[in-house]
């Protein structure tokens, strides 16, 4: 799954509207290496079509696609996956349903979860924030320092999220994580496959600089 | 599933709190046939805990546990099916990933949808508004007569739903209906165990009377 370096691309459902569809392809375009679709607001009914339509352009792009929480969703247009936080349905449990052929990732805060995280069927685990953060504004702060350790402690790969942008990507990328998901940084505006592109370059610079 | 008569007891995420449980099990010893656990805004870690609950309590009393809309907390807590809604995930997908062992119950406002939900792999269909309702406030009122059309229409058992309580109940069941679908009328106030055998006796006394 993550063939190194990996640009990770979160929807959202204030930035992305009716565009959601295009603005994926866009991104994908661009260089997303995966796609998770997050929508917490939604009737079942709309996130059930909206997802059916991502499949489709993961699929033709041949990228994972990744539902956020929603193990039914997931289910219901076989994605590749589903990306799960502390607050959502019990990781045994979301295995259990989902089988054994299926990506589960889960998002972790603090050391304390990546620990955690270690004893449970995960494929990979999302740890920040990294930085401060607009899409999710109740989201601690745990930095650059916290996620070398967490790249230490966890058995399985680790993915970066919080706050990631082209300002500050490179120094995600010297802490020696190449897996780095982003949601505004490449959808803040209209120039998503532009954003993607630059965010990717980026990744793939400092891998052939010697990462 | 329908011994008539049926009280058939929604929960309610606004009326009940920290008593949820507590409720349940009082709405089943007066008198409720079928509990159906709703819950819109809730994370899915709460959802999967109460109904995780709520299934022990219906399995002690024999009682089956539906789940609205959310086919995930379903197949996690093996409940014994759905209720879904016309903005939920479309029947056909619901049945592919519940199988063919699961209740799946559908929502419908008017007779053509009670038309088009003949066409689909469903145990049972909601319909309602039959009166003014507090519990879903932009629940258009589909009336009496309408669900007496309803029944005629429905190739499945119909549960009128929508502002029943006491004082209308006996007008539902004078339509020839005895599957009777509540959620205030039980848990409106501190007398749960009351309200639900008021409504039962009700039920029951209009059977008596050679319905
Ligand atoms: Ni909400």
């Amino acid at each position: 799954m993550f063939e190194k370096p990996t640009l990770y691309v979160i929807t959202d459902e204030k930035l992305l509207k009716d565009n959601l569809i295009d603005a994926v392809k866009q991104a994908i375009e661009g260089g997303a290496d995966i796609i998770q679709y997050r929508a917490k607001h939604k009737d079942t009914k709309d996130m059930y079509e909206e997802a059916i339509q991502l499949k489709k352009i993961c699929d033709y792009y041949r990228k994972p696609l990744i539902i956020n929480d929603r193990i039914d969703i997931a289910l219901a247009i076989n994605a590749d996956g589903v990306h799960i936080g502390q607050e959502d349905m019990p990781v045994e449990v979301a295995r259990r349903i989902l089988g054994f052929d299926k990506i589960i990732g889960l998002s972790t805060k603090n050391l304390n979860q990546v620990e955690e995280a270690n004893k449970l069927p995960i494929d990979y685990i999302g740890f920040g924030s990294i930085f401060p953060t607009s899409t999710k504004e109740d989201a601690k702060v745990a930095g650059l320092e916290q996620l070398k350790k967490a790249m230490e402690i966890s058995l399985v790969p680790v993915v970066a999220i919080g706050g990631i942008n082209e300002e500050n990507i490179e120094d995600v990328i010297d802490t020696g994580c190449e897996n780095i998901a982003v949601v505004s940084a490449v959808f803040k505006d209209k120039n998503i496959k532009q954003n993607s592109k630059r965010l990717k370059e980026l990744l793939n610079k400092k891998k052939k600089m010697g990462f």
